[in-house]
């Protein structure tokens, strides 16, 4: 244990080990913890707890900034202590009960748990276990590799537990910027005019006896899985420069565009690293995560400032941030994601927001959670925050996938997260549509003719040429056939017709 | 004639009539016009373009800030001037228009098209229409009884129409607070802390040279359709009062409840008119259209503040109201609507937003726009802007209507304008669902047995149940079936099922 960690000598004799501090947990307890896709999460408390499980069976409700990592939700999910998770996750275990309706998963806007925290509108939490690099002498909090929803959490926490992971330098001290939201009514403005304006404090500050119990750890977080961009999101990327850089040449944007926000993933990932080879320059970017991509595109020179509420990336691009983060110190700043994902600072700032989209259909509506509309994937993430804030809202996708069996767009998508008053551009492999200013029915025209996969092209066109011609309207649908893709890639394992053909054939 | 209303005299060359102020349009314009939801609107202007189409056919786009009154809408309809219009309408004949195709209609969220013009994203302004009460010495134009879009397409016109409505009143100079905001990337926070702030001028300043015609008109405003509350629009007012209470009585609101925003219409209106018999005071609200139902709250002494973007109200509360503005002077104010509806806004006084849903389905989605999910209503208006920003997001509607035969509760809605993220609270007359905090299923359960109609409840809850069994996930549904009580209406007249037995035992 090190103690010089923990410098405000009063709290030493609150260092224990993991299985002593779980005596603060007890079943019906609502637990926040630290940890924003995979970034800053519990190393040790919420393991042992599930550990602890057979002994002592209990069960909780977990409430977090976003994902956690090291298959901790797995760990919880499958001993039976999680009851009930809030705002996200991408654990398969985890998805797999709640899909099968053993554990509630309220899927929420990431911008608003603390919000609805703030104003009672779910459960209060009881404990928060907080991963922090360090304890200052001041009593300050300081946080590892994310911010999340700890302040919210240590704010309105009865009971503290703080985990040191000593795998974290001390040095990160000073990229965080910590914020709290006045409760209402008595609600300040936001004074972040720019991506890189400082308007609070370098760590959490609470009621130090609070503090119930204090571990160490000694591990990295789990590293993101980039996967090295391909065929299929390189074509996307470069559809979507080709669309920003029409917009530099219109003048409706200069070269430094906008704060760029880009979801987590494969996809967005490339598309952020793709504007490393666009012309542009001074770029900044408002955004949630950071990924390896943003780090490539501040070695490149061509990223100013990035925001984010954490810093998720492999092992590789670890090792180059952290062990040189003096390079970076200036460059980014981490936030509550209260603030990261705030409607204000995002409308403000004008952001362009750059999201992945399971599917969407022919009139920009897009579906960001469900397969088939029922099945959870991961949850909707900042992606809300973003899109019904930003300048420009834009949904990439590939235009069809398994083997071109599945297309991305479809006549009507089986789960809406972003309606079409919330999109305002689609990209996929195929090409893009600026849907900016069209009614439904020249956006039909124009998605299907640029952006779906070609195999789908005849079968959507008819779709909305027979929906045109029998019903109409203004977003002219035939009810009875709007999920017939997906009814058919259920009974065929394809979307395509010739896969109805086929199985006539064989019957 | 009424010189005296143009007091800047080097305008005075600029009166005209309105015959000859239509040389200035042609076909292709995109025209700007004053009116929000019926009030301010041009009287005198959009109606002789209409009446000119027979010897001169033009096409045109007209953006205005939400609603005409006097038919103009439809006027310009039915002579085939309207090529594309945007971003709110509830003209009859328009609607026709739209729905078959003829007229291309953007719905949007009413606090975007500011931002859509600033940034671009829609064709810019050729001509301003803009009525108002008077010209002002130092060239300020003062609206009369609505802001809405006016500031934004004046400024952005190249060339301006000025309406001077005589009969309005001078003495409404004082009511509208005029701010507009900075373009991208200059923009400051906008200083609104409490719902009598004002932090803009009294008047629409631009370069007065872009005035190149001034036109006289003298007719009030088409007034409110103000239906009285009747059985069920109580009942739905006394269930949401039934449910602030409880807010209040648990301690998450005080008396004074949050800055109110309601919807137009006759239920968001008995809604607001049955605060009156709540145990509330203090009340303020800061919405979009202030209703009959506003004033009788000042009047009643339980509404202390009301800011919006327009006054629409029935002929009888017209007089009260401006035969007496100096006792409202101080208690309401008229803003753009841009600032009226500005998320940054909304979220910052934890507005409740009250709004009216067409349909809502089982796990909270709401559909306010679409009739079986192809024809159009009304629009979105400004319930996206509120809705997604609000502290609580409350949507009423009837469970059933025309002879129950319709149930407004469903599996699925056919369209989304707003999803489960951003629906806080349903209301019907049969009671009312709280979703804060719940998991899909768990708010189904919710749903059917407090909203729903008697009549409709076990087909509900059979579809849930089997779409548990069948099909499972975070959101169960039977995607055949989703729209089979919108295709049995279409089919048999009635969503119930006994329709289909009867038209069996008929065939």
């Amino acid at each position: 244990m090190n103690f010089e960690r923990v410098k405000l000598k009063t709290l030493h004799d609150k260092i224990t080990d993991p299985e002593s501090a779980l005596q603060h947990f007890y079943d019906g307890a609502v637990v926040g913890s630290s940890g924003f896709t995979k970034a800053g999460d519990s190393k040790v408390i919420l393991k042992a707890l599930a550990k602890d499980a057979p002994r002592r069976p209990i069960g909780i409700t977990l409430i977090t900034g976003a994902s956690l990592g090291h298959n901790t939700d797995g760990a919880l999910a499958e001993a039976g202590v999680l009851k009930r998770r809030m705002p996200f996750q991408v654990d398969t275990v985890l998805r797999k009960k709640i899909n099968a309706g053993e554990i509630l998963f309220i899927d929420q806007n990431l911008g608003e748990t603390s919000e609805m925290l703030t104003d009672g509108d779910i459960p209060d939490i009881d404990i928060a276990v907080i991963e922090a690099a360090f304890i200052a002498e001041d009593g300050g909090i300081v946080p590892t590799t994310s911010v999340g929803n700890s302040p919210i959490f240590a704010k309105h926490a009865k009971k503290i537990i703080i985990e040191i992971n000593t795998a974290v330098h001390e040095n990160v001290y000073g990229i965080h910027d910590i914020y709290q939201l006045e409760a209402y009514p008595d609600r300040k403005p936001i004074e972040i005019l720019k991506p890189d304006d400082r308007i609070g404090d370098k760590a959490i500050y609470v009621d130090t006896s609070k503090i119930v119990a204090i571990v160490f750890s000694d591990i990295q977080d789990s590293p993101a899985d980039i996967a090295e961009p391909d065929e299929k999101t390189t074509a996307i990327a470069d559809h979507l420069i080709e669309f920003l850089s029409k917009e530099v040449k219109e003048g409706r944007l200069t070269k430094s565009l906008r704060p760029l926000q880009a979801g987590i993933g494969k996809v967005a990932n490339a598309v952020m690293q793709g504007l490393g080879r666009g012309d542009f320059e001074h770029l900044t970017m408002y955004s949630e995560v950071l990924q390896d991509s943003a780090f490539d595109l501040i070695d490149l020179g061509k990223l100013d400032f990035a925001s984010a509420a954490s810093i998720t990336v492999s092992e590789k691009c670890y090792e180059r941030v952290f062990n040189n983060l003096d390079q970076y110190r200036d460059k980014i700043v981490l936030r509550p994601q209260s603030i990261s994902n705030s409607p204000e600072v995002i409308r403000r700032l004008g952001i362009i927001g750059i999201n992945t989209a399971i599917e969407f259909d022919i009139y920009g509506n897009v579906n960001s959670t469900h397969i088939s509309g029922s099945q959870m994937m991961n949850g909707i993430g900042g992606s809300g925050d973003f899109a019904r804030n930003t300048h420009l809202s834009i949904f990439v996708t590939q235009a069809a996938s398994k083997g071109d069996t599945i297309s991305h767009v479809l006549p009507m998508v089986s789960h809406v997260d972003h309606n079409e008053h919330n999109v305002d551009v689609v990209v996929t492999d195929q090409g893009y549509a600026d849907l900016r200013g069209l009614a439904p029915r020249e956006r039909a025209k124009l998605i299907i003719e640029h952006c779906a996969h070609p195999d789908y092209k005849a079968d959507l066109l008819d779709y909305f040429n027979r929906a045109c011609e029998k019903v109409g309207g203004q977003t002219p649908h035939l009810l009875e056939e709007a999920f017939a893709f997906h009814a058919r890639l259920m009974k065929t394992k394809t979307m395509k017709k010739e896969g109805e053909e086929v199985l006539r054939d064989v019957h």
